[in-house]
């Protein structure tokens, strides 16, 4: 029989499921922004909401490090893994705040397939969570991100070509470019968030 | 009798109060460079004084680190609340200069109004210094900078959503753009150096 | 006789100035990149095969200290250097890109200056690279770095200055401006490598 002299409590791992799946939710609003013909003040009023959870769920987690003697990683991990995904909600949450605040009403369709690639990293990221409890079959997912971040950062060079050629006037660029920026911005989060998780696993390995 | 077994050096805490207090400094130079009919070049000349200031007392911050053997805090947490002290000087000292470089005039109403969201922040981050000390109410501080954060934000895209009006030329909207960035750059940089304040209460209690 | 009870694994010190060099080569890319007559596309191509050999070399010393029991110093701060010297690499890098997706043809001459003090950066942090198995004679590169970053700011300030004259057209301001501020970031990131190698020193002192 082998002692369990480390009897680590699984919240963690549920806390964290939950918060990455506040940017499943968020990913999909941002999908309904940029579809034509949605209530564009009730997507907002709702991405609120989920930037609301989301920063519930990471209060929770940062309660729960102080509360807790033995945490199932370094505490300054768990910190940064927290702060790392609720830093991609805040970037999609400027997404959606910057198409209501600017009043942008013609999307490039680039943006639509960037958005696409948000979605997909904002899955692969809530289905890689459960594995921290293992730090089994998260190649997976470094190696997907890192797909999706390559693939992200084509659409965004082409956007930008786009934007410059000179069918924008310059201000519909100076108001293109900060929300085409934000969305590069949450692609970038969730690469962060995927070399967390690999420090975090480097170092339990 | 109890023996004092960490005789801590009391001089951090003043050269925090040093630092926060130059910022108090900062924040007054930055309204002023605002207001009409300030000499700005003395004013510009002004605050590059209070920011080489605020570099002399963050490398005293890192020399003492660096001699001392026992420090009151983590010395990781003293250079980063030291160099985030420091990086909201650097970020008002970028206001001064751009209006000044951009040779802007005309400023929006609500660009003061979030000038005096910095004065506040300055205000209750150097109030809030000497209570690192005890480790006491800094309840109050964190709940304050919470909402001047809240508060800046909301002018900022009130701000945002005024300019793209269509009111100015878009050479306007980019050099206003960037000062309006950066006073906004300004508040976050007061609310890093809160969660840094946060993070070392919490290792500390 | 002294034993050596840290067999220190020296192959670090060769990677750190392996990535240093490849800096070497992305700086004189730069500068090819912003020069007359040059075939751009070619220009790019290298510089893409120059950060993707960074790529490498960090990625190796990131291997090397999952793999090795005693570092050189502590694992976190090889990991800063490393991903410090490789976001250098990444904003030149960005430079090249933009310049080649914005069409930019005409260069003002004061971004020829940048880029020389991008390129003296590059030099001396390759230059100081072998000191760090000595911690000695690394004074001179802090001071030549600092030196200039000042000069660079200056640049940068009056490149703005100069954008916003009223000479170029708004939509010519953007592009600029992205690619005068990538290269201010180019050297904002050589800065940031010297203060890393800085508290790596305090530390081993």
């Amino acid at each position: 029989m082998r002692l369990k002299f480390r009897p680590v409590d699984t919240t963690f791992y549920d806390l964290f499921s939950e918060l990455a799946q506040h940017l499943v939710v968020g990913a999909e609003l941002l999908a309904e922004m940029l579809a034509d013909g949605g209530d564009r003040d009730d997507i907002a009023r709702r991405m609120r909401e989920a930037e609301h959870a989301a920063d519930e769920t990471t209060h929770a987690i940062v309660r729960r490090v102080n509360q807790t003697f033995v945490t199932p990683f370094d505490r300054e991990d768990i910190y940064s893994l927290a702060s790392g995904l609720d830093d991609v909600m805040d970037m999609m949450d400027e997404v959606v705040d910057l198409i209501l605040l600017y009043e942008v009403h013609e999307m490039p369709a680039l943006l639509h397939q960037q958005v696409e690639v948000i979605q997909r990293c904002a899955e692969v990221t809530a289905a890689a969570m459960p594995s921290l409890q293992t730090m089994k079959d998260l190649d997976e997912y470094w190696i997907e991100i890192n797909r999706l971040e390559n693939a992200g950062d084509k659409n965004h060079r082409r956007t930008l070509a786009h934007l410059f050629s000179g069918e924008f006037k310059a201000i519909q660029v100076l108001k293109l470019k900060d929300i085409v920026d934000s969305l590069e911005g949450s692609i970038d989060a969730f690469e962060k968030v995927a070399n967390t998780v690999e420090q975090i696993a480097v170092k339990e390995s």
